[in-house]
């Protein structure tokens, strides 16, 4: 019996700095792209990979967070509510986090900040695990309304219902993952977070930020991609060929404007 | 300690048909394309995640065949080797093949034949690991010469050093993958074979074939795709966004015409 275990490994790789696990990801995001907002894994599944992550819920009911190995959804109308491990997934994204670098930004650091740091201090052809601890002055979060099928594509969806919140002096922590340009079409490359407070009552997609004194940046590289295939028949009636790109980018930035444009 | 294991699983998944284990695979395509010939895994490390598969060596000196848990290289030459566990390859992709369907194709199929079978009978989202036997009355496989560093891009240097055999009335195995288009960039879209005749003489990169009789095509659904990522320097040199599906084209059908036709 053959077995590839995602687990912690390769501590000192050849790349000479320690990497923590894998990052496991349930289905990939042109998937979720092009209106399969259904899936098959459950949240007590997804837990097996690891404490920490970020994803969606089925009917694109909300923004999932895994944090210290607990799951939350944050709701369209901000609401965070912690999940049952019986709540399905379309698209998930988890690992061990284990943080090996720590970066601190200055007072008053942006979102922008954060990435040309990131951008300027890690391999551009390496993955990363991502968690920014803050206060924060203003935080721009979004959440999905649920949507009813037929599913149109994402970021249709999304403009057609804006949910955009502006926390002000929130407490909390922005968790995600910073990924190489190659996984486009499988993931979402640059950097993608998502925000929890830490009273848990506030969360969502991150749209930006403005740091309020000194943010603690806490940085894994991982050891690869484990893609598990969703088996869902919708993924067969769309189309995979097509290069969407351009939707990532309109859905990762909150950009509003029709794709034509 | 989380683990998350490639091994054979979910025997029966929510698609309702058995499927079988991840496909493993070391780096990405679109690193060999941009020129990164060496990586730091070993043939021997490849092989305790399977006993099926391909891939290529350091320095590009021959293509790889993993079959039956034996690896072998076949050179510019048309030559085939069993390698040493010591072994390194820049990129390789592998599985344990535990077939779950098998297609036969009708007297004089050709490659092309096979293509239209799967696309018509394989569900477009999925991944598959394809095996072919035959009695082939013709097959035509290429295997690269070793590239001189600094490396050239891999279609420049197949275009420059082309080594193409024509075998005919051989007996053998073709080995590879049937893919999903949202792969592209991280493994080849599409079918990607590679040759190895019985008498363990001829074989390399499937560029075509006319079967000689039946065929018989052996299919395993792949659960899903684990990612290695090496960590060579090289790959922070190159450029990672550049889109390179038209290479990868060049480069599976031996299409010789610079890149600008």
């Amino acid at each position: 019996m053959w077995t590839a275990c995602a687990g912690p490994r390769d501590p000192v790789g050849p790349g000479g700095a320690p990497r923590g696990s894998a990052l496991y990801q349930y289905s990939v995001i042109d998937a979720l792209l092009a209106g399969v907002f259904d899936g098959d894994l459950t949240c007590g599944a997804l837990k097996r990979h690891g404490d920490f992550g970020i994803g969606a819920f089925n009917q694109l009911d909300g923004e999932l967070v895994l944090y210290q190995g607990v799951a939350y959804r944050i709701r369209f109308d901000g609401s965070v509510h912690e999940v049952s491990d019986d709540q399905r997934v379309p698209n998930a994204f988890a690992t061990v986090f284990a943080p090996t670098q720590t970066i601190a930004l200055p007072a008053g650091a942006t979102l922008q900040d954060l990435q040309a740091e990131l951008a300027r201090r890690l391999r551009p052809s390496a993955a990363y695990a991502i968690e920014v601890r803050g206060p924060f002055a203003a935080m721009t979060a979004r959440a999905p309304e649920p949507a009813k099928p037929p599913y149109p594509e994402l970021a249709a969806h999304l403009a057609a219902h804006p949910h955009t919140f502006e926390l002000t002096a929130t407490h909390g922590v922005g968790i995600g993952f910073w990924l190489p340009a190659y996984l486009a079409r499988v993931n979402i490359p640059g950097l993608h977070l998502h925000y929890l407070a830490d009273d848990h009552k506030r969360g969502g997609h991150v749209l930006g930020f403005r740091g309020d004194g000194r943010l603690e940046v806490r940085v894994m590289e991982l050891s690869g991609v484990n893609i598990e295939l969703s088996r869902r028949p919708e993924l067969d009636q769309i189309d995979l060929r097509r290069d969407r790109q351009r939707d990532t980018q309109r859905v990762e930035t909150g950009d509003r404007r029709p794709a034509g444009e």
